[in-house]
This record gives C-alpha cells, sequence and structure tokens, in this order.
C-alpha cells in the first residue's frame, strides 16, 4: 500500500485527519528532506527515505520498492501531492517497475487555495494554474498558457515564480499578460505559507513586475473586477446586493 | 470575529483541525442547509443560521449582523469557500453593511483536488479551474473561457457541470473543446465526493459529452499527455524515467 500524502501549507493545524491517520499506519515515509523536517515528530519507529531536491525519480523508485511485501509506505510532500506532485510520477514508476501494491492519494490544501485564504478572497471566479518552472516545461508553452489564460479573464495563480536560473520568469510573465490585461489589475502574493515568516503584500500588476520574489513564494494575478476591500483582495462571484 | 470556513469534501477525516477550531470557538453558525447537517453533532449549544441555496446574499447578511459585538461567527460551506465559494460576498457584505469585524478565511480541500485524488493523479501540470453555471456569469463568457483553456493545452476542469435549466451544457462545452482537442482525450468525473454514494468513472472526452451527470459532479478534461494507467487518470509532469 502506498499513500501519497499532501501536508497542506506546513502548519500542522492544516493537515487533515486523514493524512494523519494514513501517516500514523505507514511502516516507511519517503519525502523530500524539508517535508519531512515538518512531520519528524511523527515519525518515531518508521522508516524514513528522505533525499534532496531534484532526486525525484528515484525517491519514488525508492518508496515503490519499499512497499514491496505489502508494507505500507507514506510518500509526503506539502501542499497537495496530486498538484505539481509526485503522485503522477509515483503511479508512473510503479507500472515502470512492476510493482502493483495499492496506490491512494490523500489530498491535502494547495498553495493556490491556502494562498488565496491568506490574501482575501481572489479565487471565487473561474481561475488558471500556471508554473513558471520550465525544468519540465519549455518556456514556450508556458507562455502560452500565460497569453491565453489572461486573453479568457482567467485569475491566475503562478507556483515556482522564480529560482537563480530564471531570476527575470516573473518580469518576462507580467509583460506578457500586460499586452492582454490592464497594469492596474489587482495581484497578491504569499510568502511562506503557513510557516514561520509568512509574508504578504497586495499591489498592482505592473508594480509585481518589478517585485523581488523567493521560490517560496504564490502569486494571484487577479481578473479585470478583481478588487481591494479593507486590504483583502476579492474577485466579486458576482451577486447583486 | 467571522470565519470563512471550508469543511473540504464532505468526509469528517478532510476536516483541518484548523476548521474545527474555529468552528468550536464560533457563538453563531451560518451556512447552506446541506452544510449545516454535515456538522449537525459539532453545533450543539450555538445558534444556528440555516438558509436554503439561492439566498447567499440574505445568508451573509445576517451572518455579518450576527458578528456585530464582538460575537464569533462561522460562516461554512463545504471544499473550499474561497473557490467559487461565500468569502468574497461575506466581505462585499461587511463592507456594504459597515460592519468593520475582523474576518478570515480558513481554507479546505476544494473539489477539484479531491476529484483528482479520487482518479488518480491528473492535476500534475498547469490546470484552469471553470464552473459551467451561468447564473453569474454569461455563457458567453464560459464558451471563451474552454476555447482558450482547451487551446492552451490545460488540464480542465469544470464545477457546477449542469442543473436542470442547463441540462445539454455539458454536451455544449465537450463539443466546443473538441474542436480544439482530440475526442480521444482522457478524461473523469467524481460524483458525492466523500459522501455516501461517491461513484467515479474515468472515459474519452467523446464519450463524455453524451454521459448524464448531475450537480453534484466534478469533471476533469486531461491534456494531451493525459493517460489511464492501471485504471487511474494520471498527466505525466514529465520526468524522464
Amino acid at each position: 500500500m502506498i499513500n501519497i500524502i499532501g501536508l497542506g501549507p506546513g502548519d500542522k493545524q492544516q493537515i487533515t485527519p486523514l493524512a494523519l491517520e494514513a501517516l500514523a499506519e505507514s511502516d516507511v515515509v519517503a519525502g523530500y528532506t524539508v517535508y519531512i523536517d515538518i512531520i519528524k515528530d511523527l515519525l518515531e519507529g518508521k522508516e524514513v527515505i528522505a533525499t534532496p531536491m531534484m532526486q525525484e525519480v528515484e525517491r519514488c523508485k525508492m518508496a515503490a520498492r519499499a512497499a514491496q511485501g505489502h508494507r505500507k509506505v507514506a510518500m509526503v510532500s506539502s501542499g497537495d501531492a496530486g498538484i505539481y506532485g509526485m503522485a503522477a510520477l509515483m503511479i508512473e514508476v510503479c507500472e515502470e517497475l512492476g510493482i502493483d501494491e495499492e496506490i491512494r492519494v490523500v489530498p491535502g490544501i494547495t498553495a493556490a487555495n491556502s494562498a488565496a485564504a491568506v490574501l482575501g478572497a481572489p479565487l471565487t471566479h473561474d481561475f488558471a494554474v500556471i508554473s513558471l518552472s520550465n525544468l519540465l516545461t519549455p518556456w514556450e508553452a508556458i507562455e502560452k498558457r500565460l497569453d491565453l489564460a489572461s486573453k479568457a479573464g482567467f485569475v491566475i495563480v503562478l507556483y515556482n515564480p522564480t529560482s537563480k536560473k530564471r531570476a527575470d520568469f516573473l518580469q518576462k510573465a507580467c509583460d506578457l499578460m500586460m499586452k492582454n490585461i490592464s497594469g492596474e489589475t489587482q495581484c497578491g502574493y504569499v510568502r511562506n505559507i503557513g510557516r514561520e515568516g509568512q509574508d504578504h503584500k497586495i499591489l498592482a500588476l505592473r508594480e509585481l513586475r518589478n517585485e523581488t520574489v523567493d521560490m517560496f513564494t504564490t502569486i494571484v494575478i487577479g481578473n479585470s473586477t478583481t478588487k481591494v476591500i479593507r486590504g483583502k483582495l476579492v474577485t466579486p462571484r458576482g451577486y447583486r446586493m
């Protein structure tokens, strides 16, 4: 049995009872070192497979092999393991290795939802979620999605907005979207959601383009109706009062 | 203090401790009758404001007024109250009525995430979330988003796919998307997520167009790489094995 578990934003108060139960029942827990650290007090007596970032395939293979012989394995990640997470890779790896243990995905609260809650209520209308990481996706495909999503009037959530190698990607993304939507479009970002040093800011798209953010930041770009009410970023659903 | 709380898919094991705590601390709990029913054993000693569907504005006004004099109010909804939920309306109503109690959004697991987990791992790449309800959005705007989202290669999640008055909307949506993407695109849907009678199906887009679904159904339309592995709907992230 392999449970692929989302731990939510990082605050233990936002891990679901279902996720905690699946974790408690597991014999082996696998994950990226940083996530393993978050739950280290829950791991007593368990075998732990912690690997650094960029070793996703190897981590999944180790976890899949550990599940053989009906051992219970938990693969953990922050947020929701089904959103840009390890869930798909884990299923692919089990198929590749011919390991036919049962696989279950236990959802968690993903950064789009937790960032929206910190900012106010920007996602009460149709939205698109786009990762700016070009490690696994050609930048041209990302540009096409930014272009069409902003033309379509979606609220847009950006994951992985930056890294050392792509320090100007957020600026490029904002410039591209400003061809379709106003620079006055209201936006917001949240850094270190649910963790020490949580921080957020609400600003216009033309200001966002000049902002320095880090890889622990989630960004929300409003649609044409998004506004700031009492310091909160709000996309009205459209009810008449 | 007003907490706008998402209860997740309906299964109590997926309500976060933060949401339970905010609920326990509240003096008044407001919500749509069906959601109040889910948590009725947690409401002892609390004032309850339960109103039927279609009375969203009135329900928010009642909840906002109940918060005056520093009473703690919880406005509950299923999924995440920030995703097509009451969060934005609640903030707007407080502003309109000049009620300046603190407002906090407590996120929950939204149907996109819980449906994805039931189906497998379809949301491990960029995705768009679109409601097919035209109660508050012109159908032309919905069509534009379906068109551009399918041209952009997003995985697409459909909320509110049907109702009595719009029995053919899913069919229209599928036909529109099939102008841009193959009818063989792998899709899935989940009915009654986290509740009695939970049910799911994986099928091609051309089959989805002829399917009868109800309003408690969440639909996922894959991208061109989405495939079925061991009966699960999987969108590969793109890792090389």
